[in-house]
Formats: C-alpha cells, sequence, structure tokens
C-alpha cells in the first residue's frame, strides 16, 4: 500500500424518517440558515414542506434559494454567498443531488471570503475555512454528501474545476433512500454507471493487487449492479433503493481506494469532454468510455481485467483456458452487453455523436489529465482512445 | 437496511515514516501533552525517542505516564486524569495497542470532570466531552484508533465494562504498519482472530442478506486470512502487515455493519467470561467460542454460514450438492482447521481449561448480553454453547 490521509468528519444518518431529525441536527450547528435547493420539484413532493416545518419548528430563521443547475455555475453560488453576508446566515441546508452539495459547499467557501470565488477553483486563492454544511441527498451518484470536493462550472469561461478540502465536508447528511423511489429507472441506470466507475477507476488503474482493497471494491460493485438488476423491473424497491444510496456515498468518499498504489482517474478524464461539449449525462458518457478505455489498455492491465470478470460480473467459467488478452475481451465485451442491459450507450452513435470534434476533447482531456493528475497519457494515446468510441 | 448513524471524525495517517508527522500534528491540537504508553518495549523499539523528539521539536511540554496493562485498569486511569488536572495538559498522545488507545479515552473523560471515572462506565453518570486524543496505533487489533469506545476494568470489583461516544474517537490516528513487523505471529494469529470475529458477528447475526456489507465484509476477511497466510513464513513482511493493519481499524468502526438489521456480538458475549476469569488472549477465547456458537446456531443461519463458507473461505466445491445442515458442519469444520493451522485453541482443553466454570461464566454471560443489548440466549442457550467447547 502507498501512504495515505483519509477523513471523513460528515455525521451520516440514514434510513426511513430520519427527517423528523433535520431541524433539530440544523439548529444544533446554526441558527439562520440558506435553504438551497434546485427544481420546484421538491414542492411537488412534500420534502420542501418538511424541510421548512422542520426548520420553522426548531426555529431555524431561513433564507430560500432555489435554482440550482444540474451543472452548478458559480455565479448563482456567488449570489448564495451574498444572501448570506447579506442575511447573516450562518448554515447551509442544501436539499438536492450532487449539484446542489456541490453548489453548497462553493456557497460555503465564498461566504468566508472577499476574493471572488473562481479564484479558489483556479488555484488563485486558497481557503481554510467554510460555513457549515447540512445535506440532503435526494439523487444518489457523486458521493458529494460524503466528500469533501465540489466541482463547479464558470458559464462565462465555460470551464469546469474542482476545489477539495476538509472544510467542505457537510457537518451532516441525511440519507433517506425512501425519497429516491421516484427517480426514473433510467436515471439511476446512468447514476449506477457513474458510482460502478467511481470504484473501477482505483480498481483498474492500480499498480498491483491490493487484496484488502480489492475485495471491498468488488463487493460494492457487485452489490450496485444487483440492486439495479431489482430497480429495473421494481423500481420501488426500497432495499435496492438503499443499497444504491449507501453504495453512492462510499463509492467516491476516498476509503475505498485508499493506500491503493496507482489509482487515478482517466476515464473521467476522457469522460468530461464529452459530456462538456455534448447534452449527455455523466453516467451515459462513462459507459462509451469505459470499454474504449479497457480496450486500450488491456495489453497492460489485463489480470486486472480478468479479475473484475471473475469477481465481480461472475464470468469464472467463461474464462477458463483463455489466455488473458482473450479473457480480457470477453470481459469487455460482457461488459459492453451488461450496459446496454442497463440501456446507457457504448458507442458514441448511441448517445446521438455522429461525428465527435477529436481535437476538441483531446485538448481538454489533456488539460483536465494536467489538472487531476492523471499521469501516462499523451495526445496520441488520448486520440486513439476516442477512435475507440466509435 | 435499518436505519444507522455513522461517523469517524478521527483523521487517519497511514503508511512509512508517518510519524515525522507526529509532533506537528500534536501541536495543532494542543500545547501540554499526557505521553501514555504501556510497556518499556516502545523504549527498546526506538519508539519513545521518535516520540520525544517530535513533541519537543514542536514545542509540545509533555509529562509522561507509562504502565498501561493489557486490560487497561480504571485506577491507572484516574491517576492519569489527576496528572492532566494538575499540570494543565490538553491533548493525550497514546502510543502502543488497543489497551492503550482504550485508556486514553477514559482519561479524556475523567480529565474534564469531577465525578469517580468508574461512574460514566456503569452509567451512573454521562458525558459530553473529553480531551483530545491523538493515537499511534503498535498492535492493531481491536479499532480502538478509529472508534469511540472503551473497555476499561475496574480492578476492585472485578467489572468490566464500556463507554461510547463521539466525544472520544482520537483527533487523528497515526498508523504505521513497518511498527507492526516485529509482532509475534502467534500474536498476530490472535489478532486476526479478532479482526474475523468483528466481522463475522455481525455477518452471522444478520436477520438476512445485505449485499453491499457483506460483500464489504467478505472482502475483508478474505484479505486478512491472506495477509495472514503470508505472516505465517514471512513476519515482517510489509504489504501484508499493512493489510492487516487497515482491516483491523476498519472492522471495528460501525461502516461495515451499518445498515445491518440484526446485527449483534453474542460470540463476544461468550468470550470475554472465559478471557476474563482465565488468563485467556481475547483472540484464543474467540476462536474457541466460534465453532461452538456456529455449531448451536446452525439450524437457523445455515443459510448465512454457507455463505461465508464459499464467498471468504472459498468451499464453493466441497459444498456442492450438500444440504444446508451438510454444509454448514462442513463450514464449521473448515474453520475449526483453519483456526488450528493458525495455532489458536478450538476446545477449551486445547487452551488449557479442563473443567470450565459453566454458572460463573453464564452469568456473565448473562449479564453482558444484557448490557451490550444482544438478545435472543436465555442462559440454557448459553450453557449449551458453553457444552459444545469441550
Amino acid at each position: 500500500m502507498q501512504n495515505f490521509e483519509w477523513v471523513t468528519p460528515t455525521k451520516v444518518i440514514f434510513g426511513s424518517k430520519i427527517l423528523e431529525k433535520l431541524g433539530k441536527k440544523t439548529a444544533g450547528i446554526g441558527k439562520q440558515a440558506l435553504f438551497l435547493y434546485g427544481k420546484e420539484s421538491i414542492k411537488k413532493s412534500g420534502l420542501y414542506d418538511t424541510v421548512v416545518a422542520q426548520l420553522k419548528g426548531e426555529g431555524v430563521f431561513f433564507v430560500e434559494y432555489g435554482g440550482v443547475q444540474p451543472n452548478p455555475r458559480i455565479s448563482h453560488a456567488e449570489e448564495g454567498a451574498r444572501k448570506i453576508k447579506e442575511n447573516h446566515l450562518d448554515v447551509i441546508v442544501a436539499v438536492g443531488g450532487g449539484s446542489v452539495i456541490d453548489e453548497a459547499k462553493a456557497i460555503a467557501v465564498a461566504a468566508c471570503y472577499e476574493e471572488p470565488l473562481w479564484d479558489f477553483f483556479i488555484r488563485k486563492a486558497s481557503f481554510k475555512k467554510a460555513l457549515p454544511i447540512v445535506a440532503v441527498q435526494t439523487l444518489p451518484a457523486t458521493s458529494s454528501e460524503l466528500n469533501g470536493a465540489s466541482v463547479m462550472t464558470n458559464e462565462a469561461t465555460h470551464e469546469k474545476f474542482s476545489i477539495r478540502s476538509e472544510a467542505i465536508y457537510p457537518k451532516v447528511s441525511f440519507l433517506d433512500p425512501s425519497l429516491t423511489l421516484d427517480i426514473p429507472v433510467q436515471y439511476t441506470a446512468y447514476a449506477c454507471t457513474d458510482i460502478l466507475s467511481h470504484l473501477m477507476e482505483g480498481y483498474f488503474t492500480a499498480s498491483s493487487d491490493f487484496p484488502l482493497q480489492d475485495g471491498m471494491v468488488e463487493g460494492v460493485c457487485r452489490a450496485v449492479m444487483g440492486a439495479l438488476e431489482i430497480v429495473l423491473t421494481d423500481p420501488r424497491n426500497l432495499e435496492a433503493r438503499s443499497t444504491i444510496m449507501w453504495a453512492a456515498a462510499l463509492a467516491w468518499n476516498g476509503l475505498l481506494k485508499s493506500g491503493v498504489e496507482g489509482a487515478s482517474i482517466p476515464n473521467h478524464v476522457l469522460e468530461h469532454p464529452l459530456s462538456g461539449f455534448y447534452d449527455l449525462p455523466h453516467g451515459a458518457g462513462l459507459s462509451i468510455v469505459i470499454p474504449a478505455w479497457l480496450k486500450y489498455m488491456k495489453p497492460s492491465i489485463a489480470h486486472r481485467i480478468l479479475l473484475y470478470g471473475e469477481r465481480v460480473m461472475g464470468l469464472g467459467k467463461k474464462l477458463e483456458g483463455k489466455t488473458p488478452l482473450e479473457g480480457a475481451d470477453i470481459v469487455i465485451e460482457e461488459l459492453e452487453d451488461w450496459y446496454r442491459h442497463i440501456h446507457t450507450p457504448v458507442h458514441l452513435k448511441e448517445a446521438g455523436i455522429i461525428s465527435l470534434d477529436v481535437d476538441a476533447c483531446t485538448n481538454q482531456a489533456m488539460a483536465l489529465s494536467e489538472y487531476w493528475g492523471v499521469p501516462g497519457y499523451d495526445e496520441e494515446d488520448i486520440r486513439a482512445i476516442y477512435a475507440l468510441m466509435n
């Protein structure tokens, strides 16, 4: 194992009817809240009323601030920080998916400083403090409820960058799987593709076998695939939804790749340009990127691909007697079949991308690989992997 | 899944040469430390000198306090708290195994209150605050470095009770696997039996299958068994020692049984009297208790025993075509064989206990099952399980 530091100061409150504790927990942290959310849909579902009743019930004054976008925007976050400063608010209650929680983290930083918020994302300024956040996760996928990262888009410069700090972990995260029962099945499939990708990234880039982390990752992957299989035919299955919700939180929290030498995120480097330039869900982009990346990398990582095939996908019998490269091909084909089974695209054309702007995607991927510290890929590699997506 | 809350405010710093950060991290928390440790062996190993140099190097004043016992005693902890109060210390640096860290937690509470320390353990008094703790784990087994529990013995009343609170998680835990290279192989086998028992308890008492938690637990168990196998022939194998150290921390942290309905700790209830009344290592007691408990419980948990046999112990082929009860017997026999292989006892006589005081053990087990909230066992059950240990 390599050296690592791991911390998760967030308190997780998981289960049914847990929002009964929202007011009290919030009041223990702050008395004047920014109530941040995305779409008006939380009003239809009754969640809005629950949050309002909880805050009022515990005497927490709040300023409401909706309109967070799926790719949250820096200008919207800056406006949120202004509201906080004007009203002397001391806590953010973020109700929504990863976008809302990501923006809450950006606002939490902006509220404590005078510098333009984007400066922190482009490393022109650094921060140590942030307002406390109480998160209510409604669209599990990104682990934002259990990590210290925030990805924001600067709509003026078309840049999408991130910050990462111990200061911006939510203080408390409420994970009520019953809030996820009505998430459309297709959205859930994209979310599971994303969750799995968070686990696969470290698994396939690991410099060798790490039995402890491998075993945990394999178990979580199997659980996510199994739970999605249930959701496909029984979308309101609470147990399966619970599995997906808790797996999503753990998958990108840092724990499951702690100590894994070599772990990096090339598939995210390759995917961000796709969902950035084309109007593609992140999960749909990942199910295109991952098989292409595996095909390109298989000469050096066939052993890891076989392990994944055997232990996660249960392909032991199909792999018997095959050479490592033959076996890797089988695993990749089966993975593509599984993506088709859950109706996520495996080639660009299936996502409606007829002619990829390879130059633009490659440029952005090169920039991202530097920004995120993903070594080992030159322009030629990246172009070749994009070519495998056709 | 059932509702749960999970929090781990401890920062883990894992790896080689991490103690270079001990002084700085401690100085960020407090300026006057109680340096708590157990035996003088840390002086021979050089660890004592490292800690002293680190604290002095960052200007942390410290009062040294050694002599923590393997079953840490309440009187020794009270004396530690007195030293803290007299010297106005503001942080505890605990260097040792689970006993030292457990006692640090007790001292951390006692230092903040005037009540007798034991009152907190027998629930006569409650606490909300505690002095911050910096832990350096040297004997991984109990997860004390990553949980909020402390088990202490009152030598006056012969009672062994525990406290549990968010307030007593270490602020920072240093896990340097190179410090564990010289732990004797037999001690390591007992430690691994303990680590595995922490994982098995929830696995075998679960009310049904929980694919997410099951998968993680199975993976960690396989990793621990594999790493111990390496240590048996190559005791100074750093990678195997790293696996055991990180697995130990995670195994009893609450994470891996989060949401698992039914999870309880009957094997610990049955074991504590054994190691309490007889001079038996906790891990040696567990390898006697677990097979007996499994034999007694197999009619109701055969399915879970088979899963463990297949997924953790790789017994799939041996279990083919067997009835659940036949299969459970095979798994239990194989588990006993594995305990024999690592030289931990599977029957009382192998631990030198010729005639067990069943009355005394049963009485204590009954009391513990109430204290720890382990339902479903009456006196007859407990006597029957002890009988199966012969």
